[in-house]
């Protein structure tokens, strides 16, 4: 019995309010009514395409109205949406698409030229559509003439625990996992969005962070079951951003630490009229004090609220309402992540799996409709994190008294950089190739712009050629995303291990964060 | 996997503020810490009791904190809930208990003697538990005594799709029926009161409807959810509601237009401090504007709000918000039940089940998170309710082009005579405003030409002037269309009403149908 779809909000705003603004892209604004019409004339498109029940349509693409119309067409059409990660080379993407078994993907002009990449070197892959704004590039299908050439069909309605995507997240293991989330799942996520107030009644929502992330999903969604209007910019750029706030009369908006600083440092910042802004908020890592005594006096309209997640969780884990943040008196909290959200339920576990005591370091698990159904067709590393129903997260925290978590590390050294996830091991490994490294270890430091930077520490073979730290950079980028590339590199005679020969990133660490807490997750 | 679990309230309270208040009724007030604890703790005296897991537990009591402790306990220990209508007669709700298959029962004093009588006309009935401030009376269990001998067990965790409660509606229909719905199903609906703003962050809410009925119970989840303090009345007094409302600073309640208008007509309201109380939701019937402008004026600081619903969707449909009741440019959506809440989707159906166009009167069904699992053992009624995952309410409205419900009559009451639709409550309103009629009624009857012909049921007022039917036919005349009126009358002394005052109008068709079935819908 469908009970939890994510199409019901489309029926409902049909409605009751169909001539509302559902989307602004630069000049284009979509009523609800042509959004609806345009999403369930699409999803007989994509059929056509041989879109079939339970099928994965990849999306690659910069952020737009369409991407927005094609996740409830996929979803209308009885697909599942795989959202990519546009920051990824072309062989984690073709990768991802083979292991998601991805046959339909849909791409904009700024991916174009890589979508004819990926059809060579992707086993699965036959279908392209351009989404683009200009006309279909040769071998692609036209995404316009696909909703122009198909009449409207019926909403395939799947819901509850069927999937409605597949998210991969980068896998500290080596290559990257698909996290299955069903229509509950996000139903449930964007639940949780709504009852912490990242939206509210009569809200116009921004999205500026890259769509292809369930931080903006879950947003989009919660925007949509409250029938907002939502604005869209192709991605973050400062002025782009402050525009569109003025325009459109943006009132929230989601981002990380990093876009806050250079909203609020940007030098044109007075010459916008940002007083329609009221909700900003933030996640991938806290804000300092002194980054938010300046967003405060600079946008003094905006209340701010950080969310903890991970996408097996649909995302939100944890919550830091308004209260922490503009109440002097609750200041110690802001270096928490803040408290399980309304509708989650979180502990912290030993090794054992028991709850340690309040103040006691251990592993962040969580339970509540977000947690995921599991990683797609990787039984094993599902049981390994899901365990009596509790997603285990791999972020190490404690817990207070009130319930507030303060992240303290990635079990696995995650580091986070511009609110992009960059796993430690997956730079190690590539850094590890290079003829003239014998060892290494990548850790995050403190940088102003990003949060944290990405540093290598090298120990190179005896008698190897001399190489610098623009040579390992360079050699990086062939083979992982620039963001995930070493910014600086140190050279040493030898790293320091523990006494089973595992690499003692916190004794690294130490000189770069005597400053600061560290804090990741 | 556990993901969605009515007990998630109190584990989350647990971590995050176990010295807040959790209850307060009479001079006894429970932090969540002692909540939690009493709960866990009778969880295991109803294991020991034979509560094995599924098992009906009734709940046969006045307002308490007991109440709402037997709930969390039932659900801690694995049992389901089965609140008995405290105004049945002891028939009623034997009959209830064995449809339920209910073995154990929880007492309060006023129905101790009650239970008595139970224990000999129920044929499942084998355990009471009493729950009265005083000694248990002989024969049952002490409700005190089974929390002091049992240490806490651990949370069973039924969830999901478990079943969590069998509520048992109806007896306008013959006997009533049991509605299951599952943890999913009422953690839903309070999910939907939150969403709809019927609990803010940091209310204290006041339960004086009574908690037996789903409209209560989904308030208190959603007070549990959001981790406030509730403040429990026995049940409606005016004094008692008025005073609890100055001495606990409360500021939410569920009420219907009756209990409003008790208060604010009260002679003694100027005496309290009512500024506490911000929200007022009611449900069961639309406001009238000169009760809402009298509320408003006598209680200045609320603010109002509808609910239309029913058990059967856990039990929120439509919300007719704050704004419609205080902005005058609105007013005219006061008669009407508000729009589907978020969440539910609802549409109006013909016979025939499709979609009637807007301002077409058809029955309301409705879709979501909250539709029930079924009709306890009658899987008739349940396929003739429920078809494609829509909940056919059996009330029938129509849909402005707003979305907004206006509803006119149960779909069984409405009579259909020469093709027409004739809605009973339509034609009622007229009758009832005649000088001499105490209380009417409108059923169809059989005719050879209609179909079925327009007949009413009146009682006079004592010492009321002679009126005969055509007098009423006439009366009528001046205010409907002359195929809604009445074309024969008889006059009563009193008319057969169900135990919650509302007429049987099987009972007053039945002679008319004996010798044809009467078709419905």
């Amino acid at each position: 019995m469908p009970t939890t779809y994510l199409t019901q909000a489309l029926h409902r705003a049909m409605r009751q309010h169909p001539g509302r603004l559902a989307t602004i892209c630069g000049s284009r604004r979509r009523s609800y009514a042509e959004f609806y019409n345009r999403v369930a004339r699409l999803a007989g498109g994509l059929q056509q395409l041989g879109m079939a029940p339970g099928d994965r349509v990849g999306i690659l693409a910069l952020n737009s109205d369409r991407f927005l119309e094609l996740y409830f067409a996929i979803w209308w059409g009885g697909g599942v949406v795989n959202p990519v990660n546009i920051r990824w080379s072309t062989r984690e993407i073709a990768y991802s698409l083979d292991d998601c078994e991805t046959r339909i993907l849909a791409v904009d002009a700024s991916f174009a030229a890589l979508a004819a990449d990926l059809s060579e070197c992707s086993r699965c892959l036959r279908t392209i559509v351009y989404a683009g704004d200009d006309a279909a590039r040769g071998g692609m299908f036209s995404y316009e003439q696909l909703i122009a050439d198909h009449e409207p069909v019926a909403d395939a309605l799947r819901a509850n625990d069927d999937i409605a995507g597949i998210f991969y997240t980068g896998g500290t293991t080596g290559f990257p996992k698909g996290v299955m989330l069903s229509h509950a799942n996000l139903h449930g996520g964007a639940v949780v969005a709504l009852l912490e107030g990242l939206v509210h009644e009569g809200d116009i929502g921004l999205h500026a962070a890259p769509m292809f992330h369930l931080a903006d999903g879950a947003f989009a969604l919660a925007l949509f079951l409250r029938g907002c209007t939502q604005v869209i910019v192709p991605g973050f750029q400062p002025e782009r951003v402050l525009e569109a706030i003025q325009e459109d009369r943006v009132s929230a908006v989601v981002l990380v630490p990093t876009m806050i600083q250079m909203l609020v440092d940007h030098p044109q910042l007075a010459a916008y009229r940002l007083t329609s802004l009221v909700r900003v908020s933030y996640g991938a890592s806290p804000i300092s004090e002194a980054l938010l005594d300046r967003a405060m006096q600079r946008l003094p309209s905006a209340r701010f609220l950080q969310c903890y997640g991970q996408t097996e969780m649909s995302p939100i884990v944890t919550v830091l309402s308004p209260q922490f943040h503009h109440e002097a008196r609750h200041r110690g909290k802001l270096r928490s992540a803040g408290r399980a959200a309304l509708g989650v339920e979180i502990k912290i576990v030993g090794a054992d799996g028991r709850e340690v005591p309040r103040g006691t370091v251990g592993e962040i698990a969580a339970r509540g409709p977000g947690v995921m159904l599991g990683y797609w067709n990787r039984p094993e590393q599902t049981a390994a994190v899901l365990r009596d129903g509790w997603m285990h997260t791999g972020d190490g925290a404690y817990m207070d008294e009130e319930g507030f978590v303060f992240v303290v590390d990635r079990v696995k050294d995650m580091i986070v950089s511009g609110g992009e996830n960059v796993y430690s091991a997956e730079v190690e490994n590539a850094i590890g190739q290079h003829p003239a490294v014998a060892a290494c270890a990548v850790i995050g430091i403190p940088d102003a712009r990003w949060g944290e930077a990405v540093h290598a520490v090298i120990v190179c073979k005896p008698g190897a050629a001399r190489i610098t730290g623009d040579d390992i950079n360079a050699y990086c980028r062939a083979m992982i995303a620039a963001y995930k590339c070493p910014r600086s590199v140190e050279f040493r005679d030898a790293l320091p291990l523990t006494s089973t020969g595992k690499v003692l990133k916190t004794v690294l660490r130490e000189p770069y964060w005597k400053q600061q807490p560290r804090r990741v997750g």
